[in-house]
């Protein structure tokens, strides 16, 4: 059970624990995509962090704050994606042992990347039950702590100091902006951005296969996700009673995107920029694209969340 | 005829000339491909140069030099690469016209990208002699003055400027190595590099598989290149006597690298650094793996020379 809701003061303490551990990522900008839209974009790297994600500062924040015993056995989760890689990663910097649960058709190169960090890896059947079963008797078997990928009050602190660092940076945004998968992210980035500058429209990005949130948000009760089908991958999630809530108080607004123009926006950002970002880091982007109005004429910060793609496996 | 030897001065004027107009890219590193190879490695990522490549540099000194008289009647080249994208959007930048003779089976985004530029392409047959003889007939009706792709003073001068920023960031370098293609980015590298250290070691890498510059160098001997197949399709052309002068004066040594490698370094750059980098950019990279004793320990730059690849026909 979560009693406590993260407050800015947090993320600020989030911030000096996992400073010396993470990369202070850069923000780039494009002149042709600025000009194709219209608008300032300002992209908070998170491409270039540890293993590759945000999700690197979360998982940090939180094995940093285990007490020695608990440390010594060690951390669990489930997970197909980035947080699995970044928690093992977190993990093993601190030399403790980490057991992710992965569902068997998890793709090749995630099973390598947490791999290749040390991490023990369990499989089971693709199904939510058997993820959750199957992590209940890997904490029964090694007394291992488990940290939830987005239902964390660590976790969101940790990912929220992305937020901090750009808005530091650029403390004259109008806009923030962040892909929405279990709400982590933009549980910790909505708390950070309005705590910095109160009158900046905090906006979230969801596929439109995947509208949950945005569902959620317009309702006002939380509704989970009912098969999903979405190539941005790490957006597949629901969320929780903790995110929807902090979102629910904090995010101005919630835009969707189509499948076809996140890949315009991923092939944009790839071919202008050069940087290599995952299918869920473009959703922003083609939130944008397919609001131009919201944003026309406006200074907007973008977190890209990550840039984990299989090269096999491209959908150009 | 070039009768003038570009020295360390011009390189320095070149600078100051350029400086406003071109990015001073940023230079990045990657622990995971440093531990990989047991050394340092510091790229300067000329793939986030303006129209995607170092050779913005050399045309955009190449146009800013030219007399009024001169720069009404503007610019032209014959390239199906980097070059033409660079001098067309330096022409553009200028406001003069630009003339492109392209070789009709020149890739389709490289004649997308001059065109969006604003430049004007005549195609002609994908020999070099119908590229001379075509452009040779564009000058005439057009006077427009032509900017050689790497025999040329000032393009080599504008080239020199990647390796004089990455010195003034990273002083310490043991070692510096770039592509070999034309020679004018080695040229312009191996100038700025002797003269800002005098004890530096400068290399070239070239694809074993178009390794004229190799075997010019060896020899003693300008030697063509016949028929080079290699999926680094910015190194398919031959020293001229300017550039085969230059670099057999300053460079220490020119390394090859095989296509299989080439590609495993490009995947290794796209998958742990998350930027975009084209193939011949990948062949230092590729020539330091495969001659990793030379290397081990030392604390390399390595000149990134662009990111312009065809999402649509990639390697992996």
């Amino acid at each position: 059970m979560i009693d406590k809701m993260p407050v800015y003061e947090d993320i600020k303490k989030a911030h000096e624990r996992i400073q010396p551990l993470v990369h202070r990522t850069p923000v780039l900008s494009s002149s042709a995509i600025n000009d194709l839209l219209d608008l300032q974009l300002l992209f908070k790297c998170e491409n270039f962090q540890k293993a590759g994600a945000f999700k690197f500062r979360g998982a940090t924040n939180a094995v940093r704050q285990l007490t020695t015993k608990e440390a010594k056995k060690g951390v669990a989760t489930h997970s197909s994606g980035n947080h699995a890689g970044a928690l093992s990663l977190a993990a093993r910097k601190l030399e403790i042992p980490a057991y992710i649960v992965m569902p068997e058709n998890a793709p090749a190169i995630k099973k390598k990347a947490v791999r290749g960090y040390g991490a023990e890896i369990t499989f089971c059947e693709p199904t939510l039950e058997a993820r959750e079963k199957t992590l209940e008797k890997v904490q029964q078997d090694t007394g291992a702590t488990f940290i939830h990928p987005y239902h964390n009050f660590n976790v969101i602190c940790g990912q929220g100091t992305a937020a901090k660092e750009l808005l530091e940076d650029y403390p004259e945004l109008d806009v923030i902006i962040a892909p929405v998968g279990g709400g982590g992210l933009m549980s910790g980035t909505s708390i950070a951005a309005k705590a910095l500058k109160n009158d900046i429209k905090v906006f979230g990005a969801e596929p439109l296969n995947a509208d949950d949130a945005y569902r959620s948000f317009k309702e006002g009760v939380l509704i989970p996700s009912l098969k999903p089908e979405t190539i941005a991958d790490g957006l597949l999630t629901s969320l929780s009673s903790l995110t929807f809530k902090i979102i629910s108080e904090n995010v101005d607004d919630i835009f969707t995107a189509k499948e076809d123009i996140i890949v315009e926006a991923m092939r944009i950002v790839w071919e202008r920029m050069k940087i290599i970002i995952e299918p869920s880091s473009a959703v922003p982007l083609a939130a944008i694209m397919e609001n131009k109005y919201n944003f026309k004429g406006k200074k907007v910060g973008v977190i890209i969340s990550g840039g984990n793609v299989d090269l096999n496996h491209l959908p150009f």
